[in-house]
């Protein structure tokens, strides 16, 4: 057994290969074109950074699924299932031979272009000033552009989800996948909305909206690769439930991470969640122990908040079990996604999905 | 030959047929469902009427190209071009048959679910208070939900797309037809809001910027069925260019009509574009003949301008020949769209595109 120190240097190295290799490949697939303005907004946020972690996840995958050596092959020129498969029945028909390859490169470029333009529409319906240490799009730009901006990645993602070169059906398959991802997304993001004026809302309903809201696209980036390169459906099924898996871990540790990391390592205000009335499983845990929600923190204002009164808060918070709670939920969810990853071969890109999994809920932020 | 009213009286009877049927199948391709606000949102502009002159020229192209009789066969399981065609080479190496049906009125919800978006997003960016005779949905609603609506159409549009039932690789084709027209959309928008900047913009950069942000939805709906029934590629380009032309022409003779009809029948103050210094192929071209179009209107406020202000400024641009010159471009256009159609078989949905043409510049309002 590795230390969970050693696995978690492990994991971030296995990120940052990926992101790199993320990060030459989107000035490629979203060049900056007329009107230059439009593309420069579109690329903003992009290009100020992010872990890049639902493409990390999609190449990943397909390196499991491929059973092939982690980084040992050109994402934009990726082995299919088919080169050891079978003759199918379509094959024995005559039906030309569906492509040997294709580019998986292109399918993580745009599960991370429409990440990108969920944060710019996101940052505008929130008026958030800054994300990943920059201003928001609408704040660089404004309205106008930040919202073109992400209607323009919105169609750019689509787009080059058609560079894949995969067989038609497919393409088509992975199109759905897209399409009804983002339709979860917008879906979700409602739904969290309409929580904000509601003190009834139980655990059971804010794990559906993560799932909608945050959940669905790390879903999409696990399966699509099953979906392009032709793996069955019992594949794709358990794929698809190991990215709902984690992607719910994962924004259940964002919630967690709130009120136990330090300010300054934080990047924000610890607790300004609670602050901001922001409905978190902890909070709807709290609530339903009887824990008065409203009244733990006083003011609305970030600026005005005492560390003191954040530490009472989540004093308040555990001894209600609300954290336990979270961390239990989580540990619960990464379990059951690295179970479902049994569908793959056993094999380095697996045990680095198992790995990453773990990592989404052993980060200190 | 028939009369003017005549042939518009046909068009009119035609669109509207089209229209009830399209009318009917919008809440089937998107029924209200749970999370209601977002979906009643997305409905709102969809329900407020609308000619639906996309979606007819998709469907009469459909009946154009598969040369049955306008208004004969069901449009939800309508004839592809194989039936009538020879056997293929891929259809005697034993490759399945291509769908001998495909829903061509999926197809036709679908380009008008993406004006409607296109629409939402457009007055929020405008901050237009009202549309089709209703509130705009950030009025209604507000903004957050209307940033929502749009981007819930948007990938709905792509769902709707996806059930055509038509051959994987037609389907991947009309996909990457209908996010490119996506794209353009955007850039041609953002090639708007630069404009306004500007005064220096001449008369083919605004036509650029037309095809862009209005014609290339009437281009999509018009080739849409040639791509999905199996046009060849000679039917399909000139399908894309008759939308191209008629789209321009029809924008063309909206900022003719700003102008020329009284307020009352136009539903806003006539001259408002000049008002509100909105460039249209009249003031560009009146620009670069040395009118000072600012000069033209001294307020900028649609309440305070008087008829007769509007009347001298409509003078001046005539005698500058620019109402003359856009009256002339959209003709021109149109002449040429309709050239284009000579590549389909000589039958009445064909004729009905023609007049349809023609009635987008005849039209009085």
């Amino acid at each position: 057994m590795t230390s969970p120190e050693a696995r978690e240097e492990a994991v971030l190295e296995a990120v940052r290969k990926r992101r790199e290799l993320v990060n030459e490949a989107i000035p490629d697939e979203l060049p900056i074109q007329r009107p230059e303005r439009l593309y420069e907004a579109s690329r903003y946020l992009l290009d100020a950074g992010g872990k890049r972690l639902r493409p990390t996840v999609l190449l990943a995958t397909a390196e499991a699924l491929a059973d092939v050596e982690p980084l040992s092959r050109e994402y934009r020129e990726f082995p299919t299932l088919d080169e050891r498969a079978e003759p199918s029945a379509d094959d024995a028909s005559g039906r030309p031979r569906a492509p040997e390859t294709i580019d998986a490169m292109a399918a993580a470029v745009s599960v991370e272009v429409i990440q990108s333009f969920t944060l710019i529409h996101d940052d505008i319906m929130d008026d958030d000033d800054l994300r990943r240490g920059v201003p928001a799009v609408h704040k660089e730009y404004d309205l106008e552009t930040a919202i073109l901006a992400g209607d323009t990645l919105y169609s750019k993602a689509f787009e080059i989800m058609l560079e894949t070169g995969a067989d038609p059906d497919r393409a088509v398959e992975a199109l759905g996948v897209l399409a009804t991802t983002c339709t979860k997304i917008c879906e979700g993001q409602s739904l969290d909305v309409t929580f904000e004026e509601r003190d009834d809302v139980d655990p059971e309903e804010y794990l559906e909206m993560v799932e909608q809201k945050t959940a669905v696209l790390y879903a999409a980036s696990a399966c699509l690769p099953a979906v392009l390169m032709g793996g069955d459906d019992e594949t794709i099924d358990a794929l698809y439930g190991y990215g709902l898996d984690i992607g719910r871990a994962f924004q259940i540790q964002d919630d967690v991470l709130d009120l136990t990391v330090p300010s300054e390592q934080l990047g924000k205000q610890r607790g300004s969640d609670l602050v901001e009335n922001k409905q978190t499983l902890i909070t709807v845990h709290a609530r339903k122990q009887g824990v008065d929600i409203d009244g733990l923190v006083d003011t609305n204002d970030v600026e005005a908040v005492t560390e003191a009164e954040i530490d009472d808060a989540v004093a308040e918070l555990e001894a209600a079990g609300s954290i336990d709670y979270a961390n239990d939920t989580a540990r619960d969810l990464v379990a059951q996604g690295k179970e479902r990853l049994e569908v793959l071969p056993d094999n380095e890109a697996r045990e680095l999905l198992c790995q990453l999994a773990d990592y989404l809920i052993e980060r200190g932020y």
